[in-house]
């Protein structure tokens, strides 16, 4: 941690910053420069609460040296996280698609959807039965019903089920009928929730806040890894802007970002981001092209007819054509799309 | 609700939209303008879910003409309503100041704050003993026992206490000490969270999400009421932006446009908005001036041991200053003031 | 254009929006909803202003139905505008790459970086002589000897010439030097400029403002196109929103909306939008795949001496590196690239 | 400036970066922490370019010590600068309101507006003659016959004048007929513009862009204190983000951070801000309260007539209105206001 004094700072200023990181268990070194002094201060980051030294006389700036996730971390992790889920590879080379339906609306809605994903080649089937709605006279999803659905699909088709769990009294109940656990983004800093889902030990889909940071979002895989959890997989679905033309702004930089920092895989959710049909196959291109370790694409069999975010799914047809397009992209760039 | 038609749509799709909203139990009017035709839908705005239009051949665009909340609406409700708590009113002319440290680290810091910002004319004492926190490696509170601190608070110095509850599991045992429940920024649309508050007595404090609209703070206003609280007062603690001389932008407009959309009282919180004690005092002031309900400011009696946001919390004798400072704006307005 | 009523409108106040809409030479139709009237204005909408209307008494909302822009729009043009200049396309199935040093520092730095770029495949040399610059004190380009030395190196490597142009005075003087003219983000809305470069007949490459919307590029590009320049290209280089590991949010979607709504090209700058060499890379394979006409990439031959953004410049063997990447998923989605 | 290096960079790098500092005329002190260097470097800020280092192979981040404004700050004059016009102070203490319509259409409607605002309390005139609009197709102003027209609302009520000058070319134009110059909000990083305001006399209202930090706000200030010219106002105008009900969030947090870090004077324009006219009073109180050094209101006799901003104009008996309430807490505060 490096602390930089204002120009006025008083002598007795240092002085008491000094003590103030012996007291916290921090090796202060003094350094006085041309215009104010700096203060280097050894020791455990984690421990040394950058805030308060901001809170003493005479103090400018506090700045950490370590960033403040460690399990997340490449330096903790150098090689890849792979979380290998029924079979299937996250991460590590491959290009994992999840599709489905914005919410599971009935078993036969899901087993239309399921079937066609699956053969366009899907591995994965998503599909809400909890749904956070900002209106509460939106849907709120089938709840349980909607998981016995979801189990009924994976019988019927072998695709590994990802649905959302909205509060941390329910992760026992959703982690008996799905494979992967999905932390939506509204919740991506619900801490209770990251802890619940740290404690089992279904791997844990962990969506960006439309409006956190890539770093809070490492913090909550932190959050996730350090209840003991080590299955984390990210997921990046855009942004909030000033931008209006599409529902979230994609962060596409997101990808190589994460891929620096940590070792957890990271996917894409190109159809949140958009919100609008027409943009999601040119997005889903970036997604490949751009490295992701795989995407989250909505479907419905009857888009006017769905229940939640029919504007942004595509038909099964649709998706398709989607497909076709994204295979020669994950084949230029040396990725392992299943079949 | 109206329905834009594209430019190019055809008379099939625009027969369509005419069958998909009367589905749904609306009223279609056609009105074929000179470049494209629009259709107005009579009937339940709320059951008219937009989307599903969206997904409709040829709709440019949907546009509803009702706002999303109703319970929160001022013309639902055109007077203003005003929360009692304890003898206080929130709303309704006064305004009403809560001070306290960020989190509540024991009796002795709990109780010499809350006597000192009582004497300085404070009504409410803040402090948490759930802290949700960005990094797994921060305080998280003294979680039960600070809540048992609070209560002592309370029985010696007479003031209401607001405290914030991070999960649905807890909304009881938070009940029983605290006369207001808060529900942080980070968890404004904790939907499971929203509806506990909602089933139970007790007034909710509900923190703009710091990366949410002032819609979407209505609407979780409303998951509140619709479960029958309707005490609940509103309170704005900055968003996030570009701008980083401060920890969020203080979106002070945020008063008058909750003023004319709800007959919600609504709050400032300085504190957090600016992250920086120098700029507490002026937002305070605004604050005051700009009509606000109320504010809440932090306070603690030694900044730099503060076990969390000591840079932006104000010692007692800043407080009484800022106090000092505030009461001839709030007489200039006419609100009365505590004292 | 549709104006809605206030609930509680009164008779007169709808018949002060009648009139008001004749009387600018619109065709207004009344339509009585069931909470509130509905007023559809025929006409020409670009003199119709919105923001009169919400002047009146007793009007909720102004909805415009076409979009602002008229010759940018797809509507007015189907076809894809391509840009021809020394031979190359912009546009109409090209992936076009335009590469070279942030600023002209030197001959032998502009003509080193040329033939490096050149022989990699670029087709376009890019290199600012005039330099807008945030601080006074930073170096504002060797202006019209960097101008010199650009045509030096048009000379000698074949290479067409893109510069900035940053006042409407220097138009003539950089168009005599540059085959393209570019307008920097900020000065997307500087309005003079635009108009200057209108009224000339170098094609003209057009930053979106790190802080504008889409709709706001296009109305700056209608600038120039209603003063008889058709050659415009578009260019996405990031917008600011409140994530930090990179200084500008790389707007991706930018591309497909664009490609949408309006016949002009679309290229993108990835170096400016990530800022760090290291994203350069991901994000320029993500350029190619979902669709732009082209990139711009910063390549400098000793990016720690660059005098400014050598923390996102390439080297020429990072470049080499680039285009090896990028012209396999060229070819998977069907660009064609030079060579 | 303080260079962090990464954990694993070698004695090779760390030896580059030392160098290269000494290279830049700087002192270079290498500081061994636990798990990574530091070199601190002493010398001219502004020469050592922090871009530079972080092209050097090993370095981490970059962090200046300095501010990169200089005469804007408050360390290099400790005293408020009081901008003096026409015997009117903007600085100092004092309260100093600006009114006036948006566009000048007519000498009548600027008369009209002119004597109103005068009486109610007004100093200074505002109008534009030249207006930067978005689109191509909206009212663009007078020109010249605008500025022939506040020199005659001048001559007449006594008031000065502030009105927007758009281009170098312009600025000796305008500046006959205004006492102040403004260079609006999309100008705000016109550089040369702001070089030609900075060459000559005349006081300069400088907006904050709608897309710029404080930190680029005074650096722009800085490029025309650079010139020469001493007498710069500074204008916090709303900037952008996500929230709708408003056209911009007022950054009301501007006045207090501008008034620490610099000695310039700082006004509001809370018209532009709030986009709608029932915000601007609640908006205006909060100006006077939060410490400004005075604002700027548009005021159209008839807001429904207007040609642009017409939404967010008050009329004249509105302006009144707001005055009254202005001026008690202008009071409290202990700011005068002329009359």
């Amino acid at each position: 941690m490096i602390i930089v004094m204002k120009p006025g700072a008083s002598e007795k200023d240092v002085g008491a910053v000094l003590r103030h990181a012996e007291g916290l268990g921090g090796r202060p070194h003094l350094s006085n420069g041309q215009r104010t002094a700096i203060v280097r201060v050894d020791g455990d980051d984690l421990r040394l609460d950058g805030a308060n030294f901001l809170a003493l006389r005479g103090v400018e700036r506090v700045i950490p040296i370590l960033r403040p996730f460690r399990l997340a971390s490449r330096e903790s992790r150098p090689k890849d996280t792979v979380v290998r889920v029924d079979g299937i590879d996250i991460g590590g080379g491959t290009f994992t698609v999840i599709a489905g339906p914005c919410a599971v609306e009935s078993l036969e809605q899901t087993l239309e959807t399921a079937r066609r994903v699956r053969k366009a080649g899907a591995r994965i089937l998503r599909g809400g039965a909890f749904k956070p709605r900002t209106s509460p006279y939106s849907f709120q999803g089938l709840g349980p019903k909607g998981l016995e659905i979801l189990s009924r699909a994976k019988a019927e088709t072998g695709l590994a089920i990802v649905t959302e769990v909205m509060t941390a009294e329910d992760v026992s109940l959703v982690a008996e009928h799905a494979d992967i656990l999905q932390i939506g983004a509204r919740n991506m800093q619900n801490f209770n929730l990251l802890d619940a889902c740290g404690r089992q030990k279904r791997p844990v889909l962990l969506k960006r806040g439309l409006m956190s940071t890539v770093e809070e979002l490492l913090l909550s895989a932190e959050h996730i890894l350090s209840r003991g959890n080590t299955d984390v997989i990210l997921c990046e679905r855009g942004i909030r802007t000033f931008e209006k033309y599409t529902r979230n702004t994609l962060d596409i930089s997101t990808v190589p970002v994460v891929q620096k920092l940590s070792h957890l895989p990271i996917i894409v959710d190109p159809s949140h981001a958009a919100g609008v049909r027409d943009y999601v196959g040119a997005l889903a291109r970036a997604t490949v092209a751009v490295g992701a370790d795989g995407m989250m694409i909505e479907v419905h069999p009857h888009p006017e007819k769905a229940l939640c975010d029919g504007q942004e799914s595509l038909t099964p047809d649709e998706f398709d054509r989607l497909m076709r397009e994204v295979r020669p992209i994950a084949r230029a760039i040396g990725r392992r799309m299943g079949r």
